[in-house]
C-alpha cells in the first residue's frame, strides 16, 4: 500500500508586517551596544539577504493551537474525509500556545488535544500528541505518521505544523524581523490515488551544534533578565545547513532510486532565501546538474521564517495554485526538505 | 523479530521533601479564601487520600534534561550497548526545562537534544524528539518507539520520561503536594531475549475533558496573574480514571490474547493511591476476580507524583529488587498503564 497526501490546508495570519514597520525599532548588538548603521540600512541589508519583505503575525485573540485547528479543517475538507476516522493528531510546535503579552508557553494540555476538542472529534482512539523537532517538526511529524500507518497502528493521520514566533521574538535584536506565524496541515493516510512517500533522511547534529538555535535574554542591558527569546547563530547555522542539507536530499534522493532529472519541486523550509539558494545549487551540483528554473518556490517574501509552518504552507499553497508560476502535476516527483533548532535536518522524496 | 526493554535506569532528585514542611504554607481555596482548617487537618487528609508520605524535588542546579540524561545514561549501561548505535532519543515531558526561580520553560534546543550532547551521541542518525502527551508520555514513546523499529526504521531506541513539576506549582494550592520531580528512561530494542511487547491501547478524550489539567494562575488574589500553574480538577479526573483506564487495560490484555490469571504486576502511573487501588480493584472486577496482593507495587509514599517519570522510575526499581515485596521473573506478564493531561490513556501488556 502506498502512503500519501490526501487533503492539505493553512492558514496565514491577519496582520502584515512591512519591513518599513520595523523602521522605529531600538535594535541593539548583541552586546547591548547601538548600532552604527541606521535601520533604514539595516533593513535594506536584511531584505538582501533573507528576502523577506513583510510576514503575518497572529491577532492577539488566537494562539497556535488556533491556527492549528483552522489549517487542519481545510485539510480535513480537503481530503474529503469524516474527521471521526483519524487515528492520529501530530502537532509539530516548539513554544506552545503563547498568548500575546504572556511569556510562558502553555503546553497544558497538549496544543494536539486543543485542536481534537475545536475539531469535536468525539473518537477516543484518535491519539493526539506534540512533537518537538525544531523548524524541521512538521516533515519528522510526517515521517512518523508514516511509520504508525506502515506498522498498522494506524489508517489516517492529521498532521499539523503550527507556531506563533512573533510571541517569543526580542524587539531589539534584528534578526527578529525573520520570524513569522502561520499553521499547516495535512492528512496522511494509506491510499492508491493519491501519492506516495518514498523515502526520507532525518538527523540530529548535537554534539557542537546543539544550541546554534536558543533561548535567551534580551539584547537590552536593561531588559528583564528572566524572559528569553529565540537567539541564533546566524552564520553557524548557514554553513551548516548549507553542508548537511544537500547531502541529507542527496542521501535520501539517492535510496528511492529516483533520478535527479525527475525532481519537479523542491518544498524547503524557508528561513533566509540566499541560503535556501545555495543550498539548492549545492544540491543539483553534487549530481552535476545545475538548479532548473522554478525547482524551488518561495513565499519567504510575504511569509517570513514562521518555522513548523512554512513547509505545509508552501505545499498547500502551491497544490492549490497561489504561487505564481509554480503547479504540480500527478506523478510528479518533490522533495520536502528543513533545517532547524536540535540542529535537525530532514528530507523526504515524494511522488505527488 | 521481538521487540522488548534491554535496559532501564532511573534518576531519584536528592532534595526530599516530607509533607510536614509543608506545615507553614498558606493553602487557599480555589477562590482565594482561607481554608477553615488546619494545614495539619490539611495534610494528614492529604496523606490518606493520595498515600504521598514526601517526595523529591530536583537540586536549582539540574533541570529536567539533566535529570533525563542521569536516566539514560543508567539504562545504556544497563543494556550494555554502545550508544552510538541508538536510531532514536524520544523524550516525553510536557514543560521543558524550567530553571529554579524561573517561570518560562524553555525548549530550544529540544530536551532530547540536549540529552543526546549530554551523552556525547555523535552519530547523526540518532534522531532526538522531544513529545507531549501529559503523564502517559513515557508509555506512548514506548509505543512510538514500538513502530518505528516494527516497520524497520529503527533498531535501538532510548525512550526517557523526565519533569521538575516541582516548578511549576502554585504554593498556595494544596494540590501542588502531590507533584514531584524524576526521570525514568529504557532501551528499546529487538530481541530474542529480553522480552516482548504484546499489545497496547491509547486513547485521547478531549471534548468535555481536554482542561481536566490545565495552566492557571495562584489562588493568591495578590499573586502575579500572569504566571502561571499546573492545575487540577481532581474530582472530574478521579471520576474519568476509574472509568477509563481499567476499560483500556482490559481492551489490551484481551487483544493479546492473555488471561487475567498471568498477570503479575501492574505498573501503573501514580498520582493518588486511592485512585490507583480503584482503577485496579475495577480492572480485576471485570474478569469477575479480586486483585491479586502484590500486583501493583508503589512508591507514591516516597515519590510522589512525578509524571511521565513515575512508571520508568516504578519499573526499573523493581526490575532492580529495589522495591520492598516486588521482583520479576523471566516471563511474567506485566501491564504498564497511565492517565493524564489530555486527558490521555494509555496501557501496554508486556512479556518481561
Amino acid at each position: 500500500m502506498k502512503i500519501g497526501i490526501t487533503g492539505t490546508g493553512s492558514y496565514l495570519p491577519e496582520i502584515i508586517t512591512k519591513n518599513e514597520d520595523f523602521l522605529n525599532h531600538r535594535f541593539l548588538e548583541t552586546d547591548g551596544s547601538e548600532f552604527k548603521h541606521s535601520n533604514q540600512v539595516i533593513i535594506e541589508k536584511f531584505q538582501a539577504i533573507t528576502g523577506i519583505a513583510e510576514r503575518r503575525y497572529a491577532k492577539p485573540n488566537l494562539n497556535t493551537s488556533d491556527l492549528g485547528a483552522l489549517a487542519a479543517e481545510q485539510a480535513i475538507a480537503d481530503a474529503n474525509m469524516d474527521r471521526e476516522e483519524l487515528d492520529y493528531i501530530i502537532f509539530a510546535h516548539n513554544f506552545g500556545d503563547v498568548e500575546q503579552g504572556k511569556i510562558q508557553g502553555d503546553t497544558l494540555p497538549s496544543l494536539a488535544s486543543r485542536v481534537k476538542q475545536q475539531l469535536k472529534i468525539k473518537n477516543p482512539n484518535c491519539v493526539a500528541y506534540d512533537m518537538l523537532f525544531g523548524c524541521p517538526g512538521w516533515i519528522e511529524s510526517l515521517i512518523q505518521a508514516k511509520a504508525f500507518i506502515s506498522c498498522g497502528m494506524a489508517k489516517k493521520c492529521l498532521v499539523i505544523g503550527g507556531e506563533t514566533l512573533s510571541r517569543v521574538i526580542d524587539p531589539h535584536d534584528r534578526d527578529s524581523m525573520i520570524y513569522a506565524d502561520g499553521a499547516g496541515a495535512c492528512i496522511l493516510e494509506g491510499t492508491d490515488s493519491h501519492g506516495e512517500i518514498l523515502n526520507h533522511a532525518s538527523e540530529t547534529h548535537a554534539i557542537d551544534e546543539a544550541y546554534y538555535l536558543y533561548f535567551d535574554k534580551t539584547y537590552d542591558k536593561k531588559g528583564d533578565a528572566n524572559t528569553r527569546y529565540i537567539k541564533m547563530n546566524g552564520r553557524k547555522i548557514y554553513e551548516f545547513a548549507c553542508t548537511h542539507v544537500p547531502k541529507a536530499m542527496a542521501s535520501c534522493l539517492d535510496k528511492s532510486g529516483i533520478s535527479i532529472d525527475e525532481v519537479k519541486k523542491v518544498f524547503i523550509h524557508q528561513a533566509n532565501e540566499k541560503m535556501d539558494e545555495a543550498i539548492i545549487k549545492r544540491f543539483f551540483k553534487r549530481y552535476g546538474k545545475q538548479a532548473p528554473e522554478r525547482v524551488m518556490p518561495m513565499i519567504i517574501k510575504e511569509m517570513g521564517n514562521n518555522s513548523v509552518a512554512t513547509v505545509p504552507i508552501l505545499f498547500d499553497r502551491v497544490r492549490k495554485g497561489k504561487v505564481k508560476n509554480h503547479n504540480l502535476q500527478k506523478g510528479d516527483i518533490v522533495i520536502f526538505a528543513s533545517v532547524g533548532a536540535g540542529m535537525n535536518i530532514n528530507a523526504m522524496v515524494y511522488r505527488y
